[in-house]
């Protein structure tokens, strides 16, 4: 899956991935009155919203795009109806050619983990047949509980081709509280960043690893180090736009190859039309307003990196 | 919620939550039969045979003990589905008295962790309407995200008067590659320990905080370390039984009034009729050897911590 996605990069020349994380407060009045009108003002209907919006901003960005980022999360907040909608959103993306990573963070001991792995990433047999209930193409995934909670999701990714950006270094404000903390001499997040260069070894695609890793755009610094410690992994780097990083701060986050990163923007593009910048499409034409955002977007960091050459 | 759960301790006089971590090899044939035939070999046959299997337990063992521990992942691995089994399953175990701890392992970066705190114990708007789409009664969270991710979900407990327990010290065999490193003379587990002992400060229930910590029981002298450094903390503590933990280990994770801890076993208990000592049951009368098994573990629990008197 990590040659499909740097294949994808290639011929879209866009580093980037939309992040599907629809609030309620980011969907325009007329898609969530439509939805309500039709399902009520109900979980169902709030899941209506969710796929309509969704599925406009799909269809005005997936030939500039390589992939989407949905953020699970959001879509579980609203139940059962909510995550009916992320996996036909999944489905949606992938039919459209994309690749799409499933924002989780899950992470937990062996068993379990392995648990996780199967439905996301995996398939699960039930009797003589097997399921591939989310269907993802990577996951993220959470490293506090150390190998064992890792591996099995190393394991499945290994046997179904597909991949995983481990948490190295979060994009948030207090990330630093233990992620910095020193080590013998070193931060915490280095020790991961080690760690997922160990567990990438021996899941190798092409020129990249299976395993990945999350550094965030809000942190430079750290994201040159971590480039050095995990040469061949993919880094998926949150925080552009609305969390404060830009093209500028990114290019430490790639390879001299022009690879290893991809820059996720998930309010700045989805909710676009409701910056002053784009404001002029109105709400109507809130998906044009996301296809300029992503314009905009490749073309900042397309300039930082050739102006960092 | 705390109080509640102290309460409930108190009455049942069983420190001890059952893990309703099903997996379909724990499921006797004539179940998984019987779901197979009427839905299929599907996720729907696979999710009925575990509904059917979590309610007589949950019937043969209810009276017994005050909480339940569903680990949503051997749900969500059967898709849609399953996670229907899952709200069904806490819904069933409130209806019969029981607390339920949703053991889901979430944590993410601000607005994020809102959205599964909102959509895990709280209520989400969608227009004029408020829903509680899972609605267990505590859940576990990770801290690798440090303050921000974990604020949203006390927030939300404070608010809807739920209940937290944060990873601090895990009971898998590699939770010290990263939680046992060594920082300023002390493991980065007692630096997250102190954290959860102020997050919990200005939550307060009557004698102890929302916020309580999860330490295995695999782990007993961190255990006795933390329980220190979190006075206030109730302790879940995972790890008893088919881990390795025995009642033994468990005495310093209480406090001397004899509360402060709350005891996990999964497959001990639901998988009981699979062990040689529960064996005469048959896998007919699974959900008694499960009864059993719950009776002697109250009993080891409760012999371990008179002695330790």
């Amino acid at each position: 899956m990590i040659n499909r996605l740097i294949a994808k990069i290639q011929q879209t020349h866009a580093p980037i991935v939309v992040g599907l994380d629809p609030m309620l407060s980011y969907i325009p009045e007329h898609v969530l009155e439509k939805s309500f009108k039709e399902f009520g003002e109900t979980l169902e209907g709030a899941a209506d919203a969710i796929w309509q919006f969704n599925r406009a901003i799909v269809d005005a960005t997936c030939d500039l795009i390589p992939a989407v980022k949905p953020q699970i999360a959001m879509y579980e907040q609203f139940g059962i109806p909510g995550l009916e909608v992320f996996e036909r959103t999944v489905s949606y993306c992938q039919e459209k050619g994309l690749i799409v990573i499933g924002d989780i963070k899950r992470g937990d001991i062996g068993s379990t983990s392995a648990a996780y792995a199967t439905g996301h990433i995996g398939t699960v047999s039930v009797g003589g047949n097997a399921f591939a209930p989310f269907h993802e193409d990577f996951v993220t995934v959470n490293p506090y509980l150390g190998t064992d909670g890792v591996k099995p999701f190393v394991d499945v990714c290994r046997e179904e081709k597909k991949g995983l950006f481990i948490l190295v270094k979060t994009s948030n404000p207090s990330s630093g509280e233990f992620q910095d903390r020193q080590i013998e001499g070193r931060p915490l997040y280095e020790w991961v960043g080690e760690k997922v260069a160990q567990w990438g070894a021996d899941c190798m695609g092409d020129s990249y690893s299976y395993v990945g890793a999350v550094v965030g755009a809000t942190y430079p610094e750290m994201g040159k180090a971590l480039r050095r410690i995990m040469p061949k992994s993919y880094i998926l780097v949150p925080g552009y736009g609305a969390q404060g990083g830009q093209g500028k701060d990114l290019v430490h986050f790639f390879n001299e190859d022009g690879l290893g990163a991809i820059v996720n923007s998930s309010r700045g593009i989805i909710a676009a039309y409701k910056q002053e910048q784009y404001a002029s499409y109105g709400a109507e034409h809130f998906a044009e307003a996301s296809r300029a955002a992503v314009e905009a977007m490749i073309a900042d960091i397309d300039s930082a990196l050739k102006e960092a050459k």
